[in-house]
């Protein structure tokens, strides 16, 4: 199962900001007011990036079609690149865009761990935006 | 004195958001990893602004010298526009440049009442950016 992280996402923000950019968590405290937003912001005067977060220990990450979506308008207002970012056990981040996910017959956004295995490392991915 | 009030920042996000801004609100959550960052980020792909909100019953809003730096760089790393957003009761949100702001002697950032009420209005500024 997926699960949302604050470590997860604590670590998104250093990746970032250990590069320069400017990043903040966006901490899940009153669910209601955050359910729409992403759980991370990053920018850099170039590249702004709205990140959704997921880790698993196990071998999916599932994403509710509704969170894209809110991604994704969230995005589209902010003027940023929306992103999501998968940290499964023994791999490192791997940042795909939204475009890229299979989607489920109910819907739902998954990303399998080997198909993570294959993504961009986080990293190199904010290298090359520095 | 000035005290942070989360209503406030609620409303400005609200105010953002509803002339079609992408918009979070940063809770004060974990203090010590909040500190460096502003209340408020604003967005709408053409113009991103890094926003402290300071709220006061009072005649006087003051800000720390350190809060005030600490906005002027994420601003610069995130690549945002820092903003001070002041409320006084009975006044409506005004919005300032930190370089208008007067300084006092100890190093404290100070808005006044009648000096806020001569600033622009937070409605108009955004009204102006859409």
């Amino acid at each position: 199962m997926s699960k949302k992280g604050s470590n997860e996402e604590r670590a998104v923000v250093k990746l970032f900001e250990e590069r320069g950019f400017g990043a903040i968590r966006v901490p899940a405290s009153g669910a209601r007011t955050k359910s729409d937003k992403p759980d991370v912001l990053a920018g850099n005067g170039r590249f702004y990036f709205a990140v959704e977060v997921k880790s698993s220990k196990n071998d999916y990450i599932y994403i509710r079609s509704e969170q894209v979506e809110e991604l994704l308008n969230f995005a589209s207002a902010f003027g940023a690149v929306p992103l999501v970012v998968a940290k499964f056990t023994y791999v490192p981040y791997k940042v795909f865009s939204p475009s890229e996910l299979n989607v489920t017959k109910s819907g739902k956004y998954t990303i399998h761990r080997d198909f993570a295995k294959d993504g961009i490392d986080l990293v190199d991915f904010i290298d090359e935006k520095r």
